[in-house]
């Protein structure tokens, strides 16, 4: 008979009988993460008492994510956009000082290797959807401003789409950029007025959302990294507060200190001077980075 | 703007602004429990504090996980299993008044309509491994015998592995048989003496236990259904107290109350009276139902 009889498991002990086993991992962070995972894991079990049938469900749910995922699509990160958990790890790994801009979630469109562009350059290549000029600055935490910063843009156009999701019906790189701040550390760009879409929504994770009572949208928004030597590299979004789904972003990025105004100017000296040739939406958006 | 600029997602309101979202699901259950998980969830998340890194090897493993599951392996159940999660599942939905027997997992390798036998007949259809006897009581909690329960046991052979892990290298329902008890409750069979054996450990999971340090075997043992009218059904098995794993069991599924004695028979008589011709290992194991 064993020596120790205690080992063994029970409901009450669950979690130090598994976690004990842990001891011999030569990667003690996998150790210490594995160990609240389990904790954390078995606490969830005992709140909820599953029944045997709840649980296959459960097993078959994280199968059927896993089947879903390809090259092209990764349904595990789409749920844990729609659980929270994506911006949790972000708010976590980007805690900045106070009057900094806040970070949101990089989501999934990002592309290397957008083309340099000059300030004031449109980066919709294609003349569709409602034109816009946005313009700001970036500063550092005293307002000074940082010149040469370097800005990468991305967009989806008035339909919600992103070009890398209709290859072949947009240009390559249509609505993204890299833009440089000038001496005044000023940035400004046109594009097109973006759109609400929905996260895709044909898999588990969708279905989930469904029976949740969620829709799979997300509103209106810009995506900006901005980077500047000796500054903190920011990764935060834009959004449109007029948007339908501005207070219930499917994946929970939008943040008070991210909204931004789209005013739609009229006035024929300003669209002239602005380079359209019809009414525009102006968006005014400062950034402030924190010291790396 | 929003009317309630709080219902927005930060580090510490995250659980609430995640969890109120599933207030319009039709499915009561199903938010109760994805409130318990996003709670949970949150809760690891921000004890571990992941960088983004560890976030997404998080997410390769579970992809890969779910890459390897398919009709015939069940990668994440042997996560849960790892992680004590099915024996806690088997936990909460088996909690048995005092003296009647312990259940333990179902384990992956149970088939329906294995033949019935008759008292005494040999499952072991290959003369292969070290002859076994079997011997019991199925009883109620007062100690009354209950006749013509039904006990369906199946079992490695002495190589660990299971029939429908050889097929074509073992005949087809090696090592089961479903049994009667008799009159005075008892049930008797022959087998072989089982082994420890390894779950599958070529996937994602057998490569975390490993960077655990933890090894992947199961002590020796033999699986029982025992299901009697006006009973509940009892899920089960015992156990090899001498295995070299017995206090290891990768999915921990040992308990105390199921330790078996394999005892070594070597007395001419008794080996006459066993239908055997060489030494065996003798189990007397009796089994205790609770009342439906």
């Amino acid at each position: 008979m064993p020596a120790n009889t205690n080992a063994y498991f029970t409901e009450e002990s669950s979690v130090e009988v598994v976690t004990s086993r842990n001891g011999a991992a030569e990667n003690e962070r996998l150790a210490e993460v594995m160990n609240v995972i389990i904790r954390k894991l078995h606490e969830a079990v005992k709140e909820i008492e599953p029944t045997q049938e709840e649980w296959f469900k459960a097993i078959m749910f994280l199968t059927q994510t896993g089947h879903m995922c390809d090259e092209w699509r990764q349904e595990f990160i789409l749920l844990s956009d729609v659980l929270g958990v994506s911006m949790l790890v972000d708010a976590i790994n980007n805690r900045k000082p106070s009057g900094a801009s806040e970070s949101t979630v990089l989501g999934p469109f990002h592309v290397d290797g957008a083309p340099e562009r000059e300030l004031g350059a449109n980066i919709c290549l294609d003349q569709k959807g409602e034109p816009m000029l946005v313009r700001g600055r970036i500063l550092d935490l005293d307002g000074a401003p940082i010149a040469n910063a370097k800005i990468d843009v991305w967009q989806a156009n008035d339909e919600g789409f992103y070009d890398v999701q209709q290859k072949g019906i947009q240009p390559d790189f249509n609505l993204r950029g890299v833009f440089r701040t000038n001496e005044k550390g000023e940035y400004w760009f046109r594009g097109v007025k973006p759109k609400y879409y929905p996260i895709p929504d044909d898999g588990p994770v969708g279905k989930l959302l469904g029976a949740l009572g969620r829709h799979p949208y997300r509103p209106a928004h810009l995506h900006y990294i901005i980077e500047a030597e000796g500054f903190e590299t920011l990764v935060t979004h834009i959004f449109d507060p007029d948007d339908p789904y501005i207070e219930t972003d499917a994946v929970f990025g939008v943040k008070d200190s991210l909204m931004a105004k789209f005013e739609l100017i009229e006035a024929p000296d300003r669209i002239a001077e602005a380079g359209f040739d019809t009414p525009y939406f102006e968006v005014v958006h400062d950034f402030v980075l924190s010291r790396a």
